[in-house]
């Protein structure tokens, strides 16, 4: 439903209850959509929400109006309940909106500059992998930096692990070899992730930043932004740790640019 | 402010952005008020939010109504920012509702059966302690059981040591001292917690399982219920783990009932 007032007794505000996704669309037609509706499957059987009808999302992306266009869809478990405890039978809820949405060339082509965060993701199997309403942790990550030349902020686990950036994951390029954090114990795995998985051989490891200075390139990406070379890398107090040379290979940002309807090149 | 709708932009029902606080109120008077407004301060200062008029709360429950009520405030980052990253100013935005409450006599003098969850809570020392949006661990563990003759469920954090309950805090009775689990790196700090640590002598502990069963008793406590002698504890898939006698000393109950102005033996 689009509307714009929900219920102060919703168990997505009262206890992060939900997912969400954000999908971008281009011109009423939406990008890695069945990629989404995967993800969004997955979390409905983690969380044990009550299934929606997949079909009814189809219909949205054409009304989110003309150009490039973020559609922002959240289920939530709805009303009702014991506290925590989930209502039976549950009713699930959901709202969407749309954005008019503007990338950032100069990302894609220039790279970007991103910096470690003191904050340590913490360990959580049973919602590592989706996109649930609970992402306090990425709102205090984010609040780490407000230099607006430091593009993302890149989390570890508490074990010290990587695993992503507050709003996208990271890819790297070692002896070779793409690599990527596992996703099973903290992070979202994005949908442009999982698109490169199904067109490059990825390595998913469990490594620390010490493994990220060995990298001779490194990525940033999502499905709403596209690919982001990383140029330099910061420390949690803003010391420069690493710096790659632009363009190493940018074979990722190919593939992943042309599935997004993205440019290659500066003139594209 | 009391409404029953909340923009859906609302970064509480986005992120988990905020805080709630659940108080006891009886015939228009609360109950650890100021621990209540104490737990809150804290949230605000460790999220950074918006800081509010904490003098406008103390109007609410008058306005409860008569009887015993439970009193849910709920404060949030507003709307607005990109992304994870607050507005800058932010505004804050509050509601409350109040629900009358029964509490459950037969809880305080007989006793409660629990179960351990599997679940195990994530290790996030910036969010331990205060009462975020963000508690889709306590859903999920929640939901690991449907048997009502099972009053909550203990949870450990991903490295096995004991934290709290599902809603509950926890203490134990070891050697003759009081025990309770730290809570400095997950769960909540309980109001009534707090009460009882100003009370008597409380030890915090980082102790395991093992360590709960060699207890001579052990009790869950909120600020609303009061205080649950636990008489059996079982494991996460059924089985009883340990039986406790009722009533070995009930000091903890009595000092909690008598803030909350709850009886203290069956028949007052």
């Amino acid at each position: 439903m689009r509307d714009a007032k929900l219920p102060i007794d919703d168990r997505g505000l009262a206890y992060g209850d939900g997912l969400f996704e954000t999908v971008l669309v281009r011109d009423g037609q939406p990008l890695l959509w069945d990629y989404h509706m995967a993800r969004l499957d997955e979390g409905v059987e983690r969380l044990s929400l009550p299934r929606p009808d997949f079909t009814a999302f189809d219909a949205l992306p054409a009304q989110c109006g003309p150009g490039l266009q973020v559609l922002k869809l959240m289920l939530t478990r709805g009303s009702g309940g014991r506290g925590y405890r989930p209502p039976e039978p549950g009713e699930l809820r959901w709202r969407w909106t749309a954005s008019p949405f503007q990338p950032s060339p100069e990302r894609w082509f220039e790279g970007v500059a991103v910096r470690c965060c003191e904050l340590r993701l913490g360990i959580q199997p049973r919602l590592a992998g989706i996109k649930h309403l609970a992402r306090l942790e990425n709102v205090l990550a984010r609040q780490e930096w407000q230099d607006d030349s430091i593009a993302e902020g890149l989390l570890c686990d508490s074990h010290g692990d990587l695993v992503e950036a507050t709003t996208m994951n990271l890819i790297w390029l070692r002896r070779g070899r793409l690599e990527t954090p596992l996703l099973d114990r903290s992070g979202v795995r994005g949908t442009l992730l999982s698109a490169l998985d199904d067109a490059v051989e990825l390595h998913w490891v469990r490594e620390d930043l010490d493994t990220l200075l060995e990298a001779d390139a490194a990525w940033l990406l999502n499905s709403v932004q596209g690919v982001w070379p990383i140029r330099r890398l910061d420390d949690a107090c803003g010391n420069p740790l690493k710096q790659w040379p632009p363009a190493v290979d940018c074979a990722i940002q190919r593939i992943a640019h042309r599935r997004l309807g993205y440019p290659l090149n500066p003139g594209d």
